[in-house]
Formats: structure tokens, C-alpha cells, sequence
């Protein structure tokens, strides 16, 4: 995020985007009905704008034709001369640029709420990427609330740091924005359970940005987030092939605890890879599908008991409708 | 099969296929190991010979490069002039009948197991396509067995009846085969947990044509077999894309009896749609993420109660060793 971690002003220039990755089913089939019946997405203060973000992934069922849309949203590539050899993401990431942005300009839209689905065992997870003050941010209101409105749904915070990269997602474009994570559903499924639950999510977030903008104030409350730390890669041959997979131990146990000693991989010959680390650490997105070509069986991370300042109410004369 | 539902010699010539499809991990990720390690695949009267069935969509961790391999073996294909335009999976196909066929000859394989993943919650299934004679076979005395051997995992037997077409899967091109089906699992996702029972029913398969290549005899029984009936489309737009998904009463509940007038639909709408089928059906392949593309929401099949005579054993002459 480029941008402060609490907005000054409402958010009036909201987009919902489907489809970055062209095999994570629910944000495409949600996107697309949204497309012919927009009403869902209409807010009194804003009305969020549902944009399908990869087109030619969504059509070949692919999460990509080139590379990783998702990755591609850096200044540096961005402000770069476009080629004809550009990669289709490349090519659809300037256009998205300009529809959504420009990144890091006062014309960039205030929202950007991606929507992803994972095959591993998340549930519904809020990805931020990397802001130091995140403890103090809008997202993370923006997620005490989803909690507070969905007893009994765990909703997490994944907090995604990359402290000497560029930020490179799709809500990255925004002045503010995020990416809701839920699974497991498999590659090119649409379960009506997800979409539902996804549907319902993406409205309590409109909500709270529509609570927001009318100068409501929310309270200080102290909550649990998790921090990327690392990724670990699969056992592997020597010549580079699996040697194993994901252990039944750890398979579906995102977000719980993980201990020295435990078991993590479950190798081809019958023997069990022990988790070799110092500390407890939280697996997330394990044995995720998209993952394999990243050389990632799960990702690290910690949790954080954080204390959240109070989001201050907008000041009277920035509600004003416009 | 173009072959007797009884063979009366030993099964000497034996492939186990993986990879098939290039997004099914468990096969492919067993016949890489057992490409390395063989010993597993060993019987006293035989020794079965690991294939990877589609090297490229496996590397491309997808179903097929341009068609679907186990569509592909039909008599009229394999025996017309290969050209430069055939696509991979045909060229491949005759590949593969080269090396365990010809298809329809004395000289082709004794038996062919082809191993495959499904999104859906199939739990293990055995798959044979069409013969009319398939009650008093040898396809259903192994699905008794592996449901004898293996107690507490429901083993369903799944005729895959195309009266009018010819046979086309990869297990076809033997004198007897059988496809070994286990869900649910995303598609390139390896599970510990499936891959491990893939492993063992293998070698109960493997243990079963051994007792039969002994000369064991199996005594008659009785067993439910499922046979297709058809396929449903998913509910669609005027436009033709999906207009709904999969109802949460039918999601996951493979095999389990559709009653008319149940949901089998969740439109976007909200609304449900019912089954309007005058009798049961046993819904399979339910929301099977490669259907998608076939307009396939579920297959539709009846459950059968057949009455197996007994399987009797070779005689001694035959089952000499080589």
C-alpha cells in the first residue's frame, strides 16, 4: 500500500475484482453476476465497481496465460514502455492501471477488495500487504468488523511483508485495498457453500466502508494477526522432483500451531521430515495447488497480539455526500 | 474391452498408468517413484510395468495439452495414418498402443490399471467401461476383493456403459483393464493421505491377479454396482455461462440416493432447482472440476444388485510359470 494506513477521506471509488487468478471460481462467478446485476455492490455514499481482472485466464480456466497477474503491479514495471512482447499480464496490468489508477497518484481508486480462493484449508482469511503501522490500519477494523458481524466464522488477518520489494498485487493499485482469501475449494470448482459465503463477506466489507464514510468512529480493541515469515519448499530429489508431499499431520491444519518436532512431510519412502524450526510458527496456505511452481509446500508465520487504536469518524465536512 | 469379461490364462503383461491426465497427482507422483523403485509393482508370476501416460500436461500440470488422452483410444483413430496435424494426446495415443497394445490383438497387454483423481467426493472407485457381460466378470470379483481387504473404505464399482460409441480410455487398449478413481482432491494437489491409499490398493490389485494367476477360484456373491445413466448440464444463462452451481444438499454426496424433488442446484438468484427425474438416481462426479468444459454438473447413475457367479481358476496347465 502506498498509501496511510487510515484514509482521511470516504471511499468513494470502490472496485471489486474477480478473476486475477483465471481458476479461483467464487470471485469470477460473483464478478460476472455482478456485471448484469449491480445493485448488490451499491452503497448511499458509493457504489463499488465489479471488474473481471484477467479475462484470457478466466476463459482457459487457467490462473494465468504468461505470469502470475497478481505479481505484476509494480511501479517499476508500470511506468515502463510497453512492448509487443510484453507478457498478456503485463499488458492487462497497464490496462487495469488505468481503469484502477494510476498507482501511487491522487486519480488511483480509494479500494480495491480482491477476491481469491485457495485449495488449502484457510477459511476466510484477509491478505494486507506490507505496511509498518498495519496494527493501526483500516484493515484491520476492517476485519475486527467482519468478526464481529460473522460469529463463528474465523476470520484471519495475513499480513503479506515484503520489506525490500516493490508492492505487486492488484490492490496494490488502490490508495487503500485488500485481497479476501477462502478455501479450500479445488482449481476450477465453483462450490455454492464458498460463493455464498463470499457473496455475504463482500457485502459486510461495503458495509463497513459505507459505515466509514458516514463518520462512524470505531473503538480500540486488541486482536490476533499473523505475519508471513518464510516459505518452506517440499522434500525434493535430487534431481529436483518431489520426494514427498505435505504430512497428514499438517495437511488442513492451516493457522493452528505448529511445533519443533512435528511432523511436516511425509516422503515416497515411508519416513517422516520433522519441522526443524526453533519456535512455534502458524502454516498457512499449505499444499496450496498454485503453489508447486513456486517451490512453496506452505508458507511460515507468526502470530501477533497487536492493540488497535481507535479508528477516528471523518470529520463532518469530508462525509458531505457528494 | 474387446476382451471376454473371464480371461482363461494368467495376466503376465501388466502396465499401471499415472498421468493420464496431467493435473491427478496421485498417479503421477506413484509412477515417478515406482519408475525408480519397481520392486513394488513385483508378483511371483509377474512384474507390472509403470507408464506415465501424458509426459507434457503432466510437466504442464494439466489435463491435456489439446485433447483428452482418455478419449482418444478408439479402433478407428489408431488405425488411421498419423499426420503432422494430429494433436499431442493423438500422437501419444498411438505411442501407447505401440507399447502395450495393438488394441484388438492377440499381442496387446493382459491388463491395464489406470490411475486417476477426481474433485469430487468419490471416495475409491473402480471404473470399467462398457460389456454387457460385466455381472459374471473379472473386473467386479477384484472390486470384492479390494472391498474384502480393505474393510471400512467404501469401494464402488462404476460401469461406464457407451453401447453405440467404441471404447476409448487408455485401459481399452488391454485385453482387460480397469481405471482406479480416488477423491476428492484439487487438481495439482498431491494429498499424503490419497496418495497412500492409492498405494495400497494398487498392491491389493496387484495381490489379486497374482492369486488369480495361481489359479485361486472366487466364489459367487452379491454386490451393488453403479452403472451411468447420463449427465446434467449446470443451470445456464441465455448467454450460455453458469447460472448457478451445485446445491450444498447435492455437493460432496456422491453415491448417496437423489430423490425426486430434491435440490440439485443453488441459482445465483437464490432460488434452488429441484430434480425433476421420475425415479433415484445416485448422483457421481459431482461437480467434478474437468466437467466444467463437458457441460457436465454430475453424472446420474442407478445402483444395481447383481448376483456374481463364482470366478473359476485357471487350469494348472495354464497357470505353469514362464
Amino acid at each position: 500500500m502506498c498509501s496511510l494506513p487510515v484514509p482521511r477521506e470516504p471511499l468513494r471509488r470502490v472496485a471489486v475484482t474477480g478473476g486475477t487468478h483465471g481458476n479461483e471460481m467464487c470471485g469470477i462467478y460473483l464478478v460476472r453476476h455482478w456485471l448484469k446485476a449491480p445493485g448488490e455492490l451499491q452503497r448511499p455514499s458509493f457504489s463499488a465497481m465489479p471488474v473481471l481482472a484477467n479475462p484470457a485466464a478466466t476463459a482457459a480456466c487457467r490462473r494465468y496465460i504468461d505470469c502470475d497477474l497478481n505479481r505484476t503491479f509494480t511501479l517499476t514495471f508500470l511506468k515502463s514502455t510497453a512492448t509487443p512482447d510484453d507478457p498478456y499480464e503485463g499488458t492487462r496490468a497497464r490496462e487495469l492501471n488505468e481503469l484502477l489508477g494510476l498507482k501511487g497518484t491522487d486519480q488511483a481508486f480509494d479500494f480495491i477488495l480482491d477476491l481469491h480462493n485457495t485449495t488449502a484449508n484457510m477459511g476466510v482469511c484477509l491478505i494486507s500487504e506490507a505496511s509498518h503501522s498495519y496494527h493501526s490500519g483500516f484493515n484491520v477494523h476492517l476485519c475486527h468488523y467482519l468478526q464481529q458481524q460473522n460469529p463463528g466464522l474465523p476470520c484471519r488477518l495475513l499480513q503479506w511483508e515484503s520489506p525490500e520489494k516493490e508492492t505487486y498485487s492488484v490492490d496494490s493499485v488502490s490508495k487503500n485495498g485488500i485481497c479476501l482469501e477462502i478455501g479450500p475449494q479445488p482449481q476450477g470448482v465453483l462450490r455454492a457453500d464458498l460463493f455464498s459465503r463470499m457473496r455475504t463477506l463482500v457485502a459486510s466489507i461495503l458495509d463497513f466502508i459505507e459505515l466509514f464514510n458516514q463518520g462512524a468512529a470505531f473503538p480500540a480493541f486488541e486482536m490476533d494477526i499473523y505475519r508471513i515469515l518464510g516459505a518452506v519448499d517440499f522434500p525434493r530429489t535430487a534431481d529436483g522432483d518431489l520426494a514427498g508431499t505435505v504430512h497428514p499431520q499438517l495437511q488442513d491444519h492451516d493457522f493452528e500451531p505448529l511445533r519443533p518436532g512435528e511432523p511436516i512431510f511425509k516422503l515416497f519412502s515411508g519416513e517422516d521430515v520433522l519441522y526443524e524450526g526453533n519456535s512455534i510458527v502458524y502454516p498457512v496456505f499449505v499444499n496450496e495447488a498454485a503453489y508447486y511452481e513456486k517451490h512453496v509446500a506452505f508458507l511460515k508465520s507468526e502470530r501477533i497480539q497487536v492493540s488497535v487504536p481507535a479508528l477516528p469518524g471523518l470529520t463532518s465536512s469530508s462525509t458531505l455526500a457528494p
